[in-house]
């Protein structure tokens, strides 16, 4: 039966200190660490072992998923790494905390760009300290300079059908180790969830998320691992 | 300019135990994740940062790339996993030690063994503690029952011309993390060793070795990257 498991990134550093990170390339955090190792172990408890693994550009979703295949013995199988499945691109909110956000932007504006489904954060300028569109890891790669969770899914759902799909569509246990808004991405499509609704839907870190697909490759409910 | 870049794991704890391990799935020891580090650092001092990487079925092998890879910050790059970059399978003398292995086959025959290009260890026994022909990690591969370094080279030339060469030809700084006899056959092959010659070359662990070739595809001298 084809099988889908979605790992959100341990805890990384940012994620700790509160700042709103997107592209930049924080690392996990010992809790993170651990979080990521505490998948795999679940994974080979429950005896869901993937045979293959995509996951993003950005070191903590890889190394959390480096972390979790060594604890279920898979870190042998293959892996594929694409900047798809990045994190929500956060233009010029990138590096900012909370407070700072809140200081330069104003309440009422935060709660928007919190809330809302297709209104991007105001964009990162060229050359500030975060602009990643420079890096060698994006070269040949239209690096955008701030995305909406509409905007995510739309460069996440492609790579879903073209790349993912078919893969698990073959009989494959496909794990996906991604961040909250690309897995958000999947679990909107996966799950039929509104644009209203999504954007309160929290994916917790660490924790597998498993999709069963039946013989016309639909998917069945959304389940945690730790409650199969 | 195409760059090959080989690294023998770090010290793992067989090694350390001083057993045959071939095949069998050893992990690293902390002196052996420290090596893979130290690999990374250098590759970052020295401003050779892989593109593309290759490495074994073998954890010991992944580990020690994927600590290299996150000591340059380079995570990110594609990486290929393939049986073929295993280490020399030894057949019926896996998981023993020196002193068993010449106690069982006395010091003549383990000194042929040692030393012979051609002549492959005992098979290894169907069923046996270490056979892994039954592990799914091999599944629709004839796993080996006894590899001298002949036969080891006889698989590891063939993935290299199909493989990896194409990568490298086409302008990629390639990584490649193997063992110590995957390796000889890479450099066997790369710096013209005899068959005599290559038995007593030594592949130093967590080393990087450095070979630049020419527009003809010609490979140069044999570096260590910590002398460049």
């Amino acid at each position: 039966m084809p099988t889908l498991i979605l790992v959100r990134h341990g805890q990384s550093q940012w994620n700790l200190e509160n700042r709103f990170t997107g592209w930049w390339d924080v690392d996990l955090t010992e809790k993170g660490v651990t979080e990521a190792r505490e998948a795999g172990v679940l994974l080979a408890e429950k005896d869901m072992l993937p045979t293959r693994a995509f996951t993003s550009f950005q070191t903590r979703a890889i190394k959390t998923l480096h972390l979790a295949l060594e604890g279920c013995n898979r870190l042998w199988i293959p892996e594929t790494k694409d900047w798809r499945l990045n994190e929500r691109h956060y233009g010029g909110l990138t590096g900012l905390d909370k407070q700072e956000t809140r200081d330069r932007h104003g309440d009422e504006q935060v709660h928007i760009w919190r809330r809302s489904f297709d209104t991007p954060p105001p964009e990162m300028e060229a050359g500030s300290e975060y602009d990643l569109s420079q890096d060698p890891r994006y070269a040949g790669i239209a690096v955008p300079t701030s995305e909406s969770l509409k905007l995510t899914i739309e460069r996440v759902l492609p790579y879903w059908q073209s790349d993912i799909l078919p893969v698990l569509a073959s009989g494959e246990m496909v794990i996906v180790s991604a961040h909250g808004n690309s897995l958000r991405a999947l679990v909107k499509h996966l799950s039929g969830i509104s644009d209203e609704d999504i954007t309160g839907l929290e994916i917790p870190t660490g924790q597998p998320i498993v999709y069963e697909f039946d013989g016309a490759m639909q998917p069945g409910e959304r389940r945690y691992l730790k409650e199969m």
